[in-house]
């Protein structure tokens, strides 16, 4: 299998078209696009079969790819609408799975006081709970209201247990018909970094982006479906200067400099050359953009009124 | 049983003697006192007997009061002083439960997003954890390390959850030996917020000193020994101008201004006449000092400190 | 002249009226109600003369209070609503002193890190600052937007400098129209913390509300307009006691168990009492309600964005 | 004048050597090392005449580099020593300028809120502040106490306002003999944000490098010597790449897979080619590490009391 460095189905499939000189799509993948006025793009990547997983590395299910344009400078009306983009998508797959009566539990993946992996607690305080009200006060409820619930179990460097044994014991204990897991991804590009979200139904496997490999949460392991949002928050230096090499060769063969060794070089994935010259200087450092914290804000607004629509 | 108001059995016994003019000490309990330089003192409230316990309402079992005075000017020498202490009365008392090889789980109750509840979860952040590291790479650690682990459950209000049910699940799947509970308690006085630890081997009913009682956190509803380390941070403000009423009428008094109403006055409880005249006014909040970021700050690192010596 | 113990001009001229018993106006003040919905009230007190002066120790001016009940479960529509009459009212009060194109600075008094003070440099962060933009993009605004300007100076204690040196620099190099300044206030109800606004277009005392009085802030010192925005966030523990004793004693003499002592008391001010029978047991701490941090938080949308309307 | 992309004199000084074949000191410039510990470089760079200012483009004056090695996993005892060379080096550079007595002024820039540029306001938030107390409370201090105060006047961005501007009147207003400016720099290096220190008694051009020139602090500008403490928290993509292009192609020219194309392109700046193929696609992010969080903090306590310790 291609060593993708991305969570992205989405990436995963573009990279294995190219790495395949794939025209049209891959055996065993379906995908349609969608656009939303002039910032956001839609992208349903349905792995149907085996072949498709074993392209991807994804296993069979929907991975839904949100991407938000210019989310560094919007405004309250651009969060608005991507939010609902959020909901329309999420419903759709929450259905798919589960009615309209079954309990959510809401679990927000990573550190609060790590700028780029605090978007799941965050989104976890804005949650609009019900479930201790039906219990407690049921009368300030609608009587169809959904038991939504809502967890930040902390990380595994932190708390010094994995996530997966402290989820269990909760699902065990309130058994919800639906988790909704949020969690930070590891993406090819920058520009993707607390812009894009990744609806998928197939569940997580938690730090799987910054290899930091923590156990899978999904049905197999919870007993209930999972759906996981992924937002990417961070991308290694050594993809950013693979990338860069790639686009940078491309150019200079545009230039009509090409020449033999080049040619063959850009067949090749460079991302273990540049890896292998940056480890021993230190140098290949997980990176997010300065404007991290804002991102993270907008995306915790899009994220957080985007489940509540969808929930209740 | 006389409505105390407070969390803290100190202050219970001392209510408890004073309403029944005992001299010496309550039946079922003894009492003895410590001081260590000039800002610290502890006292020790042990319960012996079902006597006691009817008394003062707080079951069979160890409270240990540390009151730090000027806490609000404390220095780094002051801190480091004090968090000594817990570390030698929590030791103590750890000791008598389990031995010291037993696996410990520390839990941090309260809301990060409430100045005067975030206490707990922010003594979790700084517990410094061993269970992973046990697990995956046991080479850094010495060989008769205590496995440490460290969640912040949240509250019932943003998880919808019990925090009974959450820690039941975890404590099922990861079986520490002892759980050592950090919680905001109420108190009777202002003086004592955020500058008080009370140690109780006998477990905890989160939030009771502030009306919204939750389920018992103790060996009976989760199967092992619960030492909790309950902080005063929040104050009624009824108790605040009770009490107050009381110190009042008793100079008047003094001042032979005193007559026959007051002298029966001062007999009675004040706080429920005091409650009944400034609910309706919508006056009776329960009120924490304007410090309350930086006392907190100084007895999370007491705290924290104090916790992480006990238990390494 | 009356101790007040509140930087409000509404509850000054009640007290006033109170202590003289006064039924109709005080000479030298007008006053008038005005009703938004359900939840939101103003009065607009304005001194006229030194009669007036000298009854509430206030200057000539005009002092508008809005009062907003229930802002503790205030949602985004109660907020919006709020901060449209702050727009309206401070509208007005702007357009007595200077033109819709003079240059306004924001100042935010307070200290971040203590989240009874910490509005000031909260709204700060929020207002929509336009003076650079004239200066360095004025392409993207449009040709009569006023210059808009926003500092938090901090304060004395982390700053070791005045308030007053710290503005009277800025205004000398920047040169503003008028200067709207928020701060917090000490006011006599629990009730009104975090829920009351006052405007003045007299400046501002900084830190007369809890006793460290700082330099004025005003026409007077800085030769600009200063409208104040004051935000009422803690209360003295000894009023709390001393307006519960009040309401209390009214309450024993209804039941028809007056007598001559309570109803001598009655008559005198108790605040000095109860401090005297306080301060030795270290007792009269000032003091914000539990909830103090959500009320910050939706009190600086409030502002901010009455602010932002009102200046653009 | 080559185009250095970094703030440090001595990455510029290494760049120039380089790019000019230089094998022992640049004319013009001064350097000496020193090591403290395994984990402490320091390396004094003086700029001693108009030949060295041109060609590191840095004016005359001493810049001194304080490397401390992984500052991620720093203990308590490494934050100390690192903040005691922080105070050797700073007191030495003060006494060049200064006297003992005269008042110190600190400005953190930076906005609070983003988090690799929170660096200045935190702090001056720690800073031991003296000038009050000296005014109001002269009985508590040693009588040869230096008069230290402190602020953070914010980004332009935030305030509209030139930080020159706000700087001007303050200094105008209180006269410091001294100001010590702390700010965050742009380097050519991951690992060296957050984890280098460069003192340079010549001033400041804020922002600089991030491509935001403000208005420069100095002695020419404000009228007193100004001391900037600069460190590193940010480096641009487009850095990452190029210098990773450059350790890449030198190893595969050592791989004897060498040839006249690539021996051209070594010679050359690839940062502006590299810097036009990532523009078109937004790629040319400004990146900082993931845990920048954790190395803000420590460097804060590294910088802040290097500097109570230097000025008290």
């Amino acid at each position: 299998m291609l060593n993708f460095r991305t969570d992205m189905a989405l990436e995963r499939r573009d990279l294995y078209k190219k790495a395949n000189n794939i025209e049209k799509e891959v055996n065993g993948i379906e995908t349609e696009e969608e656009t939303y006025g002039e910032n956001i793009n839609i992208t349903r990547v349905k792995v149907t079969s085996k072949e498709g997983e074993d392209a991807i590395g994804k296993p069979i299910g929907n991975y839904i790819t949100i991407d938000v344009k210019n989310l560094k400078v919007a405004r309250e009306e651009d969060i608005q609408k991507a939010s609902e983009v959020v909901t329309k998508e999420l419903k759709e797959l929450i259905q798919k799975h589960v009615d309209n009566s079954a309990p959510v539990l809401v679990v927000g993946l990573g550190n609060l006081y790590v700028t780029p992996d605090a978007l799941g607690p965050k989104v976890v305080n804005e949650i609009d709970i019900t479930r201790h009200l039906l219990t407690y006060m049921p009368e300030v409820l609608d009587k169809d209201t959904r038991p939504v619930s809502a967890v930040s179990p902390g990380v595994l460097g932190t708390t010094g247990i994995e996530t997966q044994e402290i989820l269990k014991g909760i699902v065990d204990n309130i058994k919800p018909g639906l988790i909704i897991v949020i969690d930070a991804l590891a993406s090819r590009s920058i520009e993707r970094i607390s812009s894009s979200i990744q609806l998928a139904d197939t569940g997580i496997v938690p730090g799987a982006g910054v290899g930091n490999t923590r156990k899978e949460l999904s049905v197999n392991t919870l007993g209930v479906p999972v759906i996981a949002l992924g937002i990417p928050t961070v991308v290694e230096a050594a993809t950013i200067a693979a990338d860069s090499l790639t686009l940078f060769i491309q150019k200079v063969q545009e230039q009509a400099q090409s020449n033999k060794f080049l040619n063959e070089l850009q067949e090749e994935d460079k991302y273990e050359m540049i890896k292998e010259v940056l480890t021993p200087n230190d140098y290949n450092f997980i990176v997010t953009p300065k404007e991290i914290d804002e991102l993270i804000e907008n995306m915790k607004d899009i994220v957080a009124r985007g489940i509540n629509y969808a929930v209740n």
